[in-house]
Parts: C-alpha cells; structure tokens; sequence
C-alpha cells in the first residue's frame, strides 16, 4: 500500500528530527537556555519574511531563501556546532560538514538529495542574491539574541568587539541595513560592557 | 541613524523569541523531552519541502504554505498550547488565539501586521490548497512522532484510535496520500499496543 518512495521520504524527516538535540552557543532571550539548530532554523525563516525588504537585493526569491535555511543546518547532526570564534575547528569545518551532507542528504530519494545538496551547497557559497541574504540572517540573528541576552556567549568564550566585527562583515553583502544596525548594536554592547573591546583600544 | 521601522520589526522577532519556550504534548524522537513550538515550526516546513509532491492539488505555493508555517504557532505565546484533545479547551482556542493574534501581530508596521494576520486567517480557514496542505502537515508531524516514540502522549491523555482518526481526518483535504499512511501508522500503534483501540471493540 505504502510507497517506498514516502517511507524513504519520512526516514529522513524523522533523522532531522536529532537537529533539536545540537545545542548552540547562542541562548534564548526568556529562559537563557542555549538555543538548538531547529528553533534557531525557525528564527532564522521568520527573520526573513519580515526582513525581507532590507535585502540589498530585491525582490528575492523568497522561497529559495528559505528553503537553505530550512536545511542549512542539517549537516551539524553529524558535524556537530562549530563556534563562530573557534578558529581550530573552524579550519575543518567545511570538510566534516561535506561528509555529512553526503550521508544525511543521501538518505532522500537521489532527485531529491541532488536538489538538498545543491541548496545547502548553494548557501554555503554565498555567490547567489539568495544566499547571501540567507548568510545575513545567519549571523544577524545570533548577534541580536547575545546582545539582548547581555552577551554572556561572548565574554564566556573572552570574544572581542573587532573578531565580532571581523567574523560577520559579510552580513553587508546581503543587507547593508542589517550589517548597519549590527555595528551600532554592538557598539552599544560594549558601551555597556556586555563585549570586550579590541584588545588595543584597553 | 536606524530606521524606526526595522526597530519595530526587530522587536516583533525579540517578542517571537518566546515561541521556544512554549511546549507541546508530543515528544522529540532523541530525547523524549516536550517538543517546542519554534522547533515543531521549523520541522513543519521540512516536510513541506520534502513531501510537497504528495500534496492534492499542484503545483502549490510553497512559499506561501511555509510563510502560513511560520507564523501559525506564534497566537500561542499568549494563547498556550491546546492539545488537540482537550475538547473543553478545543471550545474557545480560536477566540484565544485572535485575542493573541491582535496583539502579536500588531507589534509589526502596520502593512506587515495586515499581511501576516491575513496568512494566519488562511491557514485557519483550511479554504485555500495551500492552507490545507499546511494543515496536513501540522496533524501529520505530531502522528509521526507519537508513533515513533510509543505513543507515550496518547497513552498519559487516555487518547483511543477512533479520537485520533477523527481528530485527524482532514489531512486527507490538504494530501490523500500522507492520510492513507496515517490510517496505516495509527493501526500499528494500536497492533503494538501503543495506542488504545475504539472504546466499543474493546
């Protein structure tokens, strides 16, 4: 009665089910629990639709955007989370990602993992309009949850205003007005304290 | 220097921040812990894109099914969850959640807020295709899982076969095909013991 073709469709929906268990850095504004991958995919897909008219450029399509950062994360089932200041894991990180593509995305029907592969490698390019916006709320999205969050990731991990700055510059390449209010919110979180300045300026 | 618009928008996205701490009845697969309804969001628009091919009437608006997706959980920030078996709570959850929809919505720009509680009005509705498959997908995810996890949800609310169908019946309105692979999966818990059978065949 039942397709192969769904059973083999829900085996990999019920695989991504495990990206609700890779913790974040990043923690939720009420509770101040670190954030998982799938709520923080979720975050990232609301950004979008209501950021949508901050994008440098427009109209995009809306769905493509969304699609990466459905299945942006996925690979971290096997990769686990990198931390945007952990440069040693950082150097490997693209690698032990691409091998978990290959295995996760590999268990849809071959059109699909094709098409999934292509999404994901599509983001990880950040050449297209699409996924430099989807890059852009990638990283926007965890600056505004450790600002308001009084940036205890950062100063638990001793990261400093400039390696802030340096690490999610190409936030411009997809909004400028996103990129724009990052500076000036994370020059207020020095000013509070909540991030460290460059080392020199101390 | 920042737009008072993109200040109001960001405090719509701060304020959605609360979606994650609001739990449900059913179970992550991994760790058997409540699912949340940002993560519950995110997992909804995976299926989407994945079984989008088992929809009743294409080719859909996907973009428009994922943006209904979204959003539809946010009324519970205010609302809470109602399990879909609580008939005393079931009796006024809309009236709830338009309360909670009003004022969630209304933190947005005003032609933001129009627009988002319009695509929450389709997706209650269940008039649109669109809508009915991103109803589907919403009573199809919480089966899949309870399933997988034993029926531990359906068993703690004394839940029986003939509720679960009926409760469920309109997947078949959005995709024929995921509620013939429902009926099927629900006769498995119940040959498992997972799930209680019709109170009569008792």
């Amino acid at each position: 009665m039942t397709s192969p073709r769904l059973e083999q469709q829900l085996r990999f929906i019920l695989e991504a089910d495990k990206l609700k268990e890779i913790f974040r850095q990043t923690l939720c504004t009420q509770s101040r629990r670190p954030e998982n991958d799938a709520e923080h995919s979720w975050h990232l897909c609301l950004l979008v639709i209501v950021l949508a008219e901050h994008a440098n450029f427009r109209p995009l399509n809306l769905g493509r955007v969304l699609r990466m950062l459905i299945i942006h994360d996925l690979v971290e089932i096997d990769a686990g989370d990198t931390y945007a200041y952990d440069e040693a894991r950082m150097a490997d990180q693209h690698a032990r990602e691409c091998v978990a593509a290959d295995r996760i995305f590999g268990l849809l029907p071959a059109d699909q993992a094709a098409e999934f592969r292509a999404a994901w490698d599509e983001f990880e390019a950040r050449q297209t309009p699409e996924a430099k916006f989807a890059a852009a709320v990638d990283r926007f999205q965890p600056m505004l949850l450790n600002c308001v969050s009084e940036g205890v990731s950062w100063r638990e991990h001793a990261v400093t205003q400039d390696r802030v700055l340096k690490r999610n510059a190409h936030i411009a390449e997809g909004s400028a007005a996103l990129w724009d209010y990052a500076v000036q919110m994370v020059q207020q979180a020095v000013d509070a304290g909540h991030l460290a300045p460059p080392p020199e300026s101390t």
